[in-house]
């Protein structure tokens, strides 16, 4: 994309109203703008990134076994009704009346709807297990929306439900979930660690959060440093082989967020114990019967017998996460993307661009780098250039400038370390398109 | 993916309540459920064609200069006040006040937004032209909601908004539009004739409507027959050259639907008067400083003086064209995809799933198809599985049986002519993968 025709509104100034650096960052760097308190419009370069972090959440759902589907935004309040939570949810719920007087709601999770999909269609054990996601669009209506994207009203989620005949069962659908979010949290450059967790609203019996490590996280966590070192299953793992045993490798150490922090445990892990900040991306539960046996989603067992089928539910916060992963990269001078889900790998900076040699070595990394690549070839000065490239964060800039162009060479510089390479025109474009 | 596996929960019964075969095929396919009056989910078979249309649109979008971005589905109603369009929407805006007694709606279309974001961000003329979409939900509270997707109250639509500081610019980027809709419903294999229109509550000077021909469609359309025949864009096409002549030959032969058709042509049109049925699936506006002006929305031209920006709007709806297009095309068996938005290209029916002869031939053709077919492994008659295909409607059947596995031959089969082909197992491999 040339940046001379792209829709990229960076701010000078930083915003008064956000609190925190990604928040900061994200309307600096032109990927959002608010709506209305805690909803946001994503420009061009925001929406890239959301988009490449649904695809590996997308990538590692259906690796997994996941079906992808696609419930609305706006839900009946008889399925609600049915499961106990209308009266419950209280004023998050964005409760809605239509023209004929029905109630709806914006739904901000999707048990009640996925339930009764499943009970009008499944009515034999021999269909399961299932597993279903979506990636849509919820609400809900905090009362103090803030931080960005990172506590918005309207925020995508990816949420799964498994459907399984028996505990065991469902005990694989849930190994399947906490393993594939140990891979999509490591594709995207983050270091995620599982924390048994309180279940919440969703109820349920077995529980885990995932949390990034973020300097700038939210809540503290306090784990066992092994834990920081684990390896995540690779391409190579089967998900129909027993996970179990990973499973209990991951959950056998240590790890708390600080409201469920248990100093008592402090001297037993000594010098082991690692205290960070983090941030929740990910939760997963195994609810049972909770939804199934109120909502009337039975199926036939082996032995002829009905069987409440078991649940369970799994999310991960796909708009949070982009300001999540801000939070864990960036410095002073801005965002630092992680390569799989920068909106460009490449920058190429035309450090003079009336220069026609200039001009002409920056045409052909943009030509060789396509979709990869943000081509600065306004006619801007030189500080104004480097400022943008540093705070839209792509993970490589290819500076040519006049005085290089003479001696046949260009930069290629890493924004994240900083370091910067002098090389010849060609050995650049072999490294960037090799 | 094997349908043992597959949440494809389709109906034998042909349910009451769908009037039209599209919304009955979806149902009976397993495509799609509703949630509410007008709300469906969609189930992952009706998934997959939506995510192919989606794709073929943004391609296209992209293709012809337009910036992707996602602005949310709640909107404040501040700025609908200020276009003037809060009062006179009436029923059909789904509003709503939020926990802090604020007025929200549903977006129903999205010009206001996107003014508002445009005019905190562009203030020279040089920043245009612009050209930028989304593709997201929308909600129109229909009084009765009907026909399944095709006029659903939550509906998915790609909307793209042009901004350009004068009137042959605005032209430009219009004719741009106009190009890439003749272009995306001619990919999904379609028929569509633009149509002189009316601009409705989105106001405006110069509009066009496309509608696809399908003899199963809401509208009569009236054209000249020589329109059926014109050649569109192709690939080569650059979308920087002039694209009036294009526009122009596409325009100059009649076209209209019934409510505008105007009789007093017949005579002259004589034997080249085509009547035909057909379905909305796009429309553009062009409508210069409508929003722009009560919003707002200036920018300093060439000579220093403040000018309202040049808009238009551009829809086209992405979930009622899975039912357009099912309109355009089924018979009495099911629905028949064109090839470009089928779910899977291939269907593999094993017709003897005890006999591993004819299993290990399937296995073959589902591992060399991958995610191009939809493999029937189950423990099913043989009417039941070839039903079932032909309900679902791939464009291509492989068809395994014992008696053709014996002599090594498998059948391919065409569901839009019903032709079938017997050839030996490593051709008809060669054919589907080549």
């Amino acid at each position: 994309m040339r940046l001379s025709e792209y829709f990229l509104p960076t701010l000078k100034e930083t915003p008064a109203e956000a609190q925190i650096v990604s928040h900061r960052l994200m309307l600096r760097a032109g990927m959002i703008r608010q709506a209305s308190a805690g909803i946001y419009s994503w420009l061009p370069l925001g929406f890239l990134v959301l988009k490449k972090i649904e695809r590996i959440v997308r990538e590692e759902q259906d690796a997994a076994g996941c079906q992808e589907m696609l419930m609305p935004t706006i839900q009946p309040a008889e399925l609600w009704r049915e499961s106990g939570r209308y009266d419950d949810y209280g004023k998050e719920m964005l409760r809605i009346r239509d023209r004929h007087e029905r109630d709806l709601l914006f739904g901000p999770t999707n048990e009640e709807l996925i339930t009764e999909i499943f009970r009008a269609s499944v009515k034999s054990y021999r269909a399961l297990p299932k597993l279903l996601y979506h990636i849509q669009w919820k609400f809900r209506d905090e009362v103090r929306p803030r931080f960005g994207v990172m506590r918005g009203r309207e925020f995508l989620m990816k949420d799964s439900y498994s459907f399984d005949i028996d505990f065991e069962s469902a005990k694989r659908s849930y190994n399947k979930m906490f393993i594939a979010y140990l891979r999509t949290f490591h594709r995207m450059g983050l270091k995620a660690i599982p924390m048994q967790a309180e279940s919440g609203p969703i109820g349920g019996d077995m529980s885990h959060e995932f949390a990034i490590l973020a300097e700038t996280g939210e809540t503290g966590v306090f784990c066992h440093r092994d834990l920081l070192g684990f390896e995540v299953p690779g391409d190579d793992l089967d998900y129909g082989s027993d996970l179990q045993p990973i499973v209990d490798k991951w959950t056998s150490l240590y790890a708390a967020t600080d409201d469920k922090h248990d100093t008592a445990r402090e001297p037993e892990l000594g010098e082991a114990l690692v205290k960070a900040r983090g941030i929740e991306v990910g939760h997963i539960f195994y609810f049972g019967a909770k939804y199934s046996k109120p909502m009337g989603a039975f199926v036939t067992g082996p032995d002829g017998a009905e069987v409440a089928v078991e649940m369970g539910s799994y999310g991960i916060g796909v708009s949070r996460l982009v300001g999540a992963i801000i939070e864990a990269s960036h410095d002073e001078a801005g965002i630092i993307w992680p390569e799989p889900v920068a909106p460009f790998a490449y920058g190429v900076i035309n450090l003079k661009a009336d220069d026609p040699t200039c001009t002409d070595v920056c045409e052909k990394f943009y030509r060789a780098l396509g979709s990869d690549a943000l081509y600065d070839d306004r006619d801007e000065r030189a500080g104004v250039k480097f400022a943008d490239m540093d705070l839209v964060g792509l993970p490589w800039q290819i500076v040519v400038g006049p005085r290089g162009v003479k001696n046949g060479t260009v930069e290629l510089k890493s924004r994240k370390t900083g370091e910067s390479e002098e090389m010849s025109i060609d050995s650049a474009l072999n490294r960037v398109t090799g």
